[in-house]
């Protein structure tokens, strides 16, 4: 049997299916440089960002049977939160494959949302291996937060909404990247749109993924950055192929432009953007963003940052 | 000829000619006390709060002559904001008459719009006659921040708004207030939901306004407050008038409930409120609300906040 895919007609249908269980979040006007560019902001999302999309496509594709036996899912916090969301509203048990040292605002509120957490140690520990052994032993499914038709399909849903909120098709979508499910999502959902990733400088694997034709990993010792969501060493075939199917590109922002993309968001739009949510709006302030219309659409995907950092971000802008 | 009085066709009439003008914000579920009630984020709007509606609604309604004559505004700085945006995009000349205290981030945004600034001392002198005197020498229209039919009917867009994105009337309606332009606005727009103003303790003069029945002043030395936005110290006949129709009835929330309040928006919201925008999410917060139920809508009306003292408050959180 051939490898599924994702395609555009799951993305619509996905976005058919969510309409009644996430929200339609704004696409906010910004003024700049002579034009009127447009934020998408899923840092409003229920959860603080996109990934509830995701994770509740994949919940509610899953037969009786399978959410009788509950789910488990690896993340850093985002995906952690969109699967317990989606869990609880949908009356099923999650388990959180969860790195120790993931921020407190996340693990809080996957608790929050009566998930059970499993700690690893991202240095030492595979959440990869972790999450796989509790899905065999439990005989449950796993909802993993990139690597999944499902899961992309219902992370293009965003993507659906820029289209009718713009009322046209946009020119550029630049998308927050890690494992690339938002960005693969949204390519297949805008077809005639550029796509651009954006990604933190040295850990931009899917810009030279995309280059290379194949999944090309972070090259080691990565930088530190802040970008606790974009941390993801390695981008899935699924991903990385709708990415070139669609002719898309990639840059990278610095750990400086990021914080401030962050206070930019927080003075001149009024959301709070976490640092790896915040990597699209630098790319465009940072001037890294290429030619801008009123077409051009800036995703920020997320908003869920430990509140003495943000503090400190903001207070240092 | 009797006095002109806001009215709920003008409210829906203003809708309609603001589509295009303002953003849709969006209203935004919060699960609540084993209910999801709903927030309205202004804080969102264009220029970062509420009075882009109503500084909109009386510029369109201006004649070319008077157009080209320019206005005339005096605010603290949201009014000012939304006078400025409002000109610029009608190509009318703006001049507003400023507190010289007023936070940095109000005054060079109105600047940002192109408007010129007249600044006055809070204490010493009348903003009224400074922004009289200026109209009179100019011959230019006064757009006052709430004590004006067409500006209480642009501010009521929101209040549609609510409505046409519940998909049903509200039961209730929690309303951040300083002159009462935009709890009177909502209250002609949602004639069968209960309109609850909210107020900083000891700047509540409306809710005593309502039991009075007619302005009573605040009472001197009021306490210091952080809701700059609410520093009003009489109300009009006008929004009283509209208010005490609708069985209105306000409350009051302290300094400590509005920080408490703010820091809550920036974690579980992800939206920047500023302290005056956040006065009925803190009566939410505090129980001060009342019966709370599906129909909850709490209107956050600005986000327009220094940044170094929206740092310390969300950090000490």
């Amino acid at each position: 049997m051939a490898e599924r895919r994702p395609a555009a007609e799951g993305v619509a249908a996905a976005a058919k299916r969510l309409a009644s269980h996430v929200t339609r979040t704004p696409l906010l006007p910004l003024d700049w440089g002579g034009n009127r560019v447009w934020i998408k902001a899923e840092c409003l999302q229920q959860g603080g960002s996109f990934k509830l999309r995701g994770a509740m496509n994949r919940l509610l594709l899953l037969s009786d049977a399978e959410r009788a036996r509950g789910v488990v899912a690896f993340s850093s916090g985002n995906h952690a939160q969109g699967v317990a969301i989606a869990a609880k509203r949908l009356g099923i048990e999650a388990t959180i494959v969860m790195p120790s040292d993931a921020p407190a605002v996340k693990r809080d509120a996957t608790l929050a949302a009566g998930a059970k957490i499993v700690p690893y140690d991202r240095e030492t520990e595979s959440r990869e291996e972790i999450g796989a052994r509790i899905a065999r032993e439990q005989d449950c499914a796993l909802v993993p937060s990139f690597d999944d038709v499902d899961v992309i399909e219902g992370q293009g849903s965003a993507g659906v909404e820029i289209a009718e909120q713009l009322g046209e098709m946009p020119d550029t979508v630049l998308v927050p990247c890690g494992g690339g499910g938002l960005s693969a999502g949204i390519a297949l959902a805008l077809p005639e749109a550029e796509i651009v990733t954006v990604e933190p400088l040295g850990w931009d694997d899917m810009a030279r993924s995309i280059v290379a034709g194949e999944p090309v990993p972070v090259v080691e010792p990565a930088p530190p950055t802040r970008c606790d969501a974009l941390q993801t060493k390695r981008v899935s075939t699924l991903t990385l192929g709708a990415l070139r199917d669609s002719g898309a590109r990639g840059i990278a922002v610095t750990e400086g432009e990021i914080e401030a993309a962050m206070a930019f968001a927080m003075r001149q739009l009024r959301i709070v953007a976490e640092p790896g949510g915040s990597v699209a709006l630098a790319a465009l302030l940072a001037g890294k963003a290429g030619a801008v219309s009123d077409r051009t659409v800036i995703v920020v995907s997320g908003g869920n940052v430990d509140p003495s950092l943000y503090a400190e971000i903001v207070a240092g802008s």
